[in-house]
């Protein structure tokens, strides 16, 4: 279809080309942003990300690529960004342009490091977006399956109706089902929270629990989800709809999940740092159940949030995983 | 500890295997009664059930075993069957005791053919049996995680609580927590549909559908299960505890459930019969999506249970499965 409006991708990752690859089965132009010169010139040539899902094929002639931030920013309404949260801000830092009169939405699912906040809250208090023009893509997704095409089930959240539509109505094609919804607070949580309970369940594996314990485990967090961003915003939802509930087990469940994985070496007895190291990367639950954690203490809820507790002072205070999991286990029913 | 009460288990598969390994680990005093008269003698010579679970070790000083159900029903206060549903009627008619002062908890999880009950509406209508001792054994719980002594969370039900107390006391150990509940109803129904829910998830993998889609699957079914419970028992309950939707997780995502293997095989292509020749027995969910579909047909509430409409009509009107399944996905969220 002709482009309603103009939409810019922001990312170069696994989940940025999944989104890309969506948009691109509606729109005739869509612009793509990545730091990676390399990346943008093989995508070009040879129509295929070099680096992430690269069974996907672009047809080129839709795509608006550039290494220039403020080039894909200038040129778009509505501007999706699929940067990983700790990196945002070293990203934003080049951008020249306002992002006042922009429609933002995020697919980042994390906490950003340097304010504490979830990335709608961020670019509302940092990059003065009104919140009718903040949105959230979430939902139960992995890059892998889209590049598949098997059916997903997308969420897209914004206070403004019509334009979780215009993404929604973007983005829906014959394996992708969309709904809208207007909880962008407690969905944008829900999607940071989940990688936290993905660290405990692959804690927990790490240390010998079975399915049994697993499902408990998952049993406990999504109550658990529910206090916390009832705490944090509190509407009218249901916490058992894809994008809390599903979400949250598409993670906990999901054997790929860097957070699962990252749990994993931890229970199994690695350092924190080792496990980093070994695993190259970062997984967003890491800085999350810090922020988590820390919004609760600041709440006095702390008692709510057993499982989040567990996590955040086995990577951050340094105490032994299997005792602060057995005692957990007490809390939990 | 010194048995305040008298405890039969009536039933030798793996389940009634791994109850019998709880209570004696507090008890020293259980009958069990089992069919299998070479099992039993394998039992008491060897000290393990040939059949299942053959790792658990037991203290054959503490056993009662017998293949008389009347000598085991006559010699126990509270009597927990564990019989597979299909054929509990069956071993009932070798019975020539009242039950009516007996306590009748139901480990089986599944809807007796002959009469459309889930088992204990049936030990109340057919054995009058009140529904005060009447109890349900539930929670997310595989035998062989039990063998392994990993830790599971059992919800024991009884609309009176001291008797749910004394028979989760006399399972609780240092591998086994207890909680207790007084929904018999839901709890019992809720570990019937979850079987319901397992084949459909197993036919959605069968069909080629991926984790996207499972996790949605599981965050609509636990909504479908939340309204049928709701509509047949009506009272305060949070399906998010561990013996609703932890039990739904257990089964749904467990590669070895039979029923969702059973689910798969149809998803592959096999006809009904074909599958269950291969599996040479009987998913408990087979019958459970008729006697299920059955109840909201009569009450007029089949729009709110699409899930197990769609398995009804592939297990049972030869619906084709990619077809019923393609519809199912456009009813969820």
């Amino acid at each position: 279809m002709k482009n309603a409006v103009k939409v810019a991708v922001l990312g170069g990752g696994s989940w940025a080309t999944a989104i890309m690859k969506m948009l691109c089965e509606n729109l005739d132009e869509v612009g793509w942003y990545m730091r990676n010169k390399t990346a943008i010139a093989h995508i070009e040539k040879e129509k295929h990300n070099p680096n992430y899902i690269s069974a996907v094929e672009f047809d080129t002639s839709k795509l608006k690529l550039t290494s220039d931030i403020n080039e894909a920013v200038s040129n778009a309404d509505y501007l999706i960004f699929v940067i990983p949260s700790a990196f945002l801000e070293t990203e934003l830092k080049a951008l020249n342009i306002s992002l006042e009169n922009k429609v933002v939405f995020s697919a980042i699912k994390g906490i950003v490091p340097e304010t504490g906040l979830i990335v709608g809250e961020h670019f509302h208090t940092n990059y003065n977006v009104p919140f009718e023009n903040i949105g959230v893509i979430t939902g139960p997704c992995h890059a892998e399956e889209v590049a598949l095409e098997r059916l997903s089930y997308l969420t897209i959240a914004c206070r403004d109706s019509k334009k979780a539509e215009v993404v929604a109505n973007s983005i829906a094609c014959e394996y992708i089902n969309t709904k809208i919804s207007d909880d962008i607070i407690g969905s944008e949580y829900a999607a940071v929270l989940k990688n936290i309970y993905a660290i405990a369940a692959g804690i927990a594996h790490g240390l010998g629990y079975g399915d049994n314990f697993q499902s408990v485990l998952m049993s406990n967090a999504i109550r658990e989800m529910k206090r916390f961003i009832k705490r944090v915003h509190n509407t009218k939802r249901n916490v058992n709809n894809s994008a809390y509930l599903g979400d949250l087990l598409v993670t906990g469940y999901s054997v790929f999940s860097r957070n699962r994985m990252f749990g994993n070496m931890i229970g199994k007895g690695y350092t924190v740092k080792s496990a980093m190291m070994e695993m190259n990367m970062v997984a967003e639950g890491y800085y999350a159940s810090k922020s988590a954690y820390l919004i609760m203490d600041k709440l006095k809820r702390k008692s709510k949030t057993p499982i989040i507790n567990a996590v955040y002072e086995v990577l951050y205070e340094g105490k032994d995983a299997r005792k602060t999991f057995k005692k957990l286990t007490e809390k939990l029913d």
